[in-house]
């Protein structure tokens, strides 16, 4: 049984955490840590774990969490980076579901988060968390950055264009809609059924805390610089996200079938599904599931194609890949766990 | 491995009857029948279920049906009464998640349901698919009418006042809110989402077809009639059953810890869940799981108890439950399958 | 023009008094004061009324609040009644939407708000603002109690059985759903839209604020003690209250046609609207209305009569009957203002 | 006063009308018609409507509607053609929020909407009821061709940019998003609440409808061809759309400042709102009102400028246009009736 230990136990990624790993048939949860909530249940606070789960939130203590096989951290950013260095030179492995590893140039992470690195010597052992890239890096980590949600949608849309040299790289949009969950569980006004149901927004179009990571993984994808703008949106719901993405076909991607490229590039993924030509994917079929389903279209065969691709950003955007990266660095089946089909309705 | 045939594969429950067995470990799906849809891949119906079922929808055949080891017919009413007759004398077994068999006085049944009983012969061998009052019958049974979802929820909740006869039987009152998938995939103006959502209301209040099924089965716990104002209500969400049930107590039920009585009376059931006092259930604690949580007040300390309690009305409501008793009908661990906790936020 | 000061103009009673006075004849808003957002402009907190106001919020002021001719307070209960003393001996009239003047009985206020009361001398010159009530006593009132958004719908469709006597004043039940905005606008994790959307509950099942103050209005109306089981619910949509009412028949009850007794009652009510037999009320039928909708049901004509309300708890709830109040205050014609239908869909 | 018919009033479209002009201080609905429901009464079937109109719906009759002064049309396409004809031979004027008489080339409009037109002659005579484009026109138009939703805000969101040539005509993106309202009223599976809520998803990719109707408008005010990539977005909403719009800016709008530019636009303009740079719009802010707010960004100050445009699909994208247009062609203030701020939460 792999031990796991679990910091930040009380937002959305934690939770989703626990109800995944508490089905899971080789995981015993050892450990999970709320400054906030010590000493309460973890299923006084989410009953919908009654039955699942016995323990309670503990204070975060590295030295405990060092004696598990493997820490989650479900924190915001600046949490993880404060514990990394320790766990690490325990041996303890780590999947940090933060932003704390995710740039590798730590000039544009302390940009963008606004805080000074911990650790910046361990940013380059840092594995990206992104199976369908970087799978074989992920089976040896022990310091593992999971993707978030934004970037693991736009990256797996635009990857098989990218990989293929099928676009322009110079003119990429990425139009991204999200549910209220990724704003996570934390009291404001802004994020109240009053203030976002039956409404739509965009936010933050002068710039987003995930364009960085979303312009280095394109980046690392394509080979050489890209250009991409990035418009977040919020929708009325408490999971999701689609993103449509727009690319100008170069000679290549014109020549291409677009629709055999895709399917090819992700013929041996679990969790990538190409949706066959004419269908378009919508958020509620990934409900709680680990996948991620695409579609391209090009409209008016035109030199545009649009790529509108769907996850579950609390699972394939977060916990579901943090496990499925876990299952990878403990050599299990890497869909161990996290196979369930969606909850539609 | 048991060989199950689902007939009216492409409504609410039976999309739900798919989702759960596809992971069932005992559970091979042999054959989905739609009138409809008969030729179309399940999965292009129902894309949160692709790379989960290969099959696709065929005709109904008796013949076909019969070869498997039980059916469920996850129809409207007046479908499984037509096929049930060949089917028993063919030795398959029936899980019907209809009402056709769930009344014993047929000519009730034929009052509330405007049709004649195609066998009325065979409604007495029928086991109500209740586990936590049926439970030693539906191990044997041939037949099973599984309870309405209305029905499930206010009989567990009434229950244990009920059997140890700790309130006046004849003032019940069950006000119950369902979410709309309770009115199943039916192409209605009525459930359109800018019709109902961001709205409630009542309907049916002059009488509903669950009201015969809730008295007859309130009567057997009781030992004798009951009387019941049952008043059902649309709310503005995807699934979920809330039961505010109000009844007056008695001498016994007032000189009760009624908190100890529910805890008590349900010690041993897998899927109810007593919460502790002064907590109150939601539905979304049981999104997606086979779970009836239930808490019970009695305000103002005075003579009317109030019960609350929440189910998913296409899991312990329908599928989850019909499957908790094919377990418990093939011999198998009653909780296999449907031990998911619920999908929280 | 009517000179008008709003107190607490941040929260969602004060949004709707806006959106309802910017568009009154016969009205002028001098001032809204917020402690919080002093200095701010009003439609930049709300973008809604982007020309149609140019005032921002100022800190509260009594001396500037005394130059008007009437003052909101929309404010959460233990503000008015500070400030309530000085405007009425500065001859300004107060329309009071929070809790502070509703409760007769000092010391049950007290208990129940936890507070102890300001200006106790004043409570019994408080005129309670349910139209439907007292109208007359309304015209005059130089302090105007406003009541809730329960306390309205309930004491609404209570009134005809009470006032004539048709029902049993010793078992009354009033179910009631909320939405979220009942909650009003604040920071608060429990009210975040993945925490309530897609979901239902019961709360404060041991006892609810609203309770003294639909009792205390219930037993005027019956000129009699009542006792009353209240259990408020809160359902995943932006406005609405929707009540259902249980009460037992007398025999005066039996004998009489209670849908000629409804309809007789509020024959000339210019906001409260009594359904045809069989329909039922929905709360998006009243979504920006002041209108409260009704319908009764005797089902299976036996001995229990359910009364079904609705209204949009930020009008006929909060903002809508206290410009209603404030039309009867001044002079003008009743509706003034508030005449506009729902917004449906 | 204008006397006013109605025909189609049964869809959202026509409750919207109706909302809005049984408040309009110069209007007198003479005439609803309806096919299918013909005979009932209008507030039977939108309660929300009891004691704002007395009618029921008629049959529709050519020559009843020929003796309005003017006739709404809230029908799908294909019906207005078949009446135009006679009604503007008596003189009538006639409002189409249809799309039948919206684009000028006839075989285009035959393409797309698979009919034959029935009087291609009258096409060149009706005018686009845009007023921020074609006031002038509208002022003495007999026949009015409303634009659809999505190109309402979509081509006010283009306009300054194009009408001042300060980007490329050849890469225009429209991402948008829209309520299911915008689907109507119609009993359709995909549209329940069940399908479409708290679910994201893009639909007729390769091609819709408006595409056409948005493509001749840019054109016209872009003075030449332009090439636009339209790709329309269901999301949970009862109401709204959301426009985001991508354009790559040329020498003249990098040099430009374009928040003047904008506010410049529209300065004179009551229904479009130009947004404080660094705010967004959200669809709630003008849920029930008139208003187009827009805002632009130049994420990273790079070439691309991001439009943000928000309108309720039922008011600015249809019946409030519509009623804004009818004020210009019958000499009336052009905000009669249609003035109210919206509602917020």
């Amino acid at each position: 049984m792999i031990k796991v230990g679990i910091v930040g136990g009380t937002g959305y990624t934690g939770v989703e955490l626990l109800r995944l790993l508490v089905s899971h048939p080789k995981v015993e949860i050892a450990l999970i840590t709320s400054r906030a909530e010590s000493g309460r249940r973890v299923d006084d606070l989410f009953p919908s774990l009654r039955g699942h789960i016995e323990l309670g939130f503990s204070d975060p203590d590295d030295a405990e969490l060092a004696a598990c096989d493997v820490v989650f951290f479900a924190t915001p950013h600046n949490v993880a980076m404060r514990s990394v260095p320790t766990l690490l030179a325990a041996g303890t492995r780590v999947v940090d579901l933060s932003a704390d590893f995710r740039i590798r140039d730590v000039k544009l992470w302390e940009h963008w988060y606004n805080e000074t690195h911990a650790c910046p010597e361990l940013i380059a052992d840092a594995v990206y968390g992104l199976p369908e890239r970087n799978r074989e890096q992920i089976r040896t980590a022990q310091l593992l950055a999971c993707p978030g949600c934004y970037p693991t949608a736009v990256q797996l849309g635009f990857m098989p264009l990218l990989a293929a040299g099928l676009v322009n790289t110079q003119s990429l949009i990425a139009n991204a809609v999200s549910g209220v969950s990724g704003a996570g569980r934390q009291a404001k006004i802004d994020n109240l059924l009053t203030e976002v149901s039956d409404s739509f927004k965009a936010y933050a179009v002068s710039g987003h805390r995930h364009l960085p990571e979303i312009e280095q993984g394109l980046a690392d994808i394509a080979g050489g610089p890209i250009s991409l703008t990035f418009v977040p949106h919020l929708a009325p719901m408490i999971r999701g996200i689609h993103a449509t993405l727009y690319a100008t076909l170069n000679d290549a991607g014109r020549a291409a079938n677009l629709q055999t490229v895709f399917e090819a590039f992700y013929r041996d993924e679990p969790f990538v599904d190409v949706l066959p030509s004419g269908q378009y994917p919508q958020t509620r079929s990934v409900r709680g599931a680990n996948t991620c389903q695409l579609a391209l279209t090009v409209p008016g065969s035109r030199d545009t194609v649009v790529v509108t691709a769907v996850e579950d950003n609390l699972v394939k955007g977060a916990a579901g890949q943090a496990i499925q990266c876990m299952n990878l660095m403990f050599g299990e089946d890497e869909s161990l766990g996290i196979a369930q089909p969606g909850l539609l309705p």
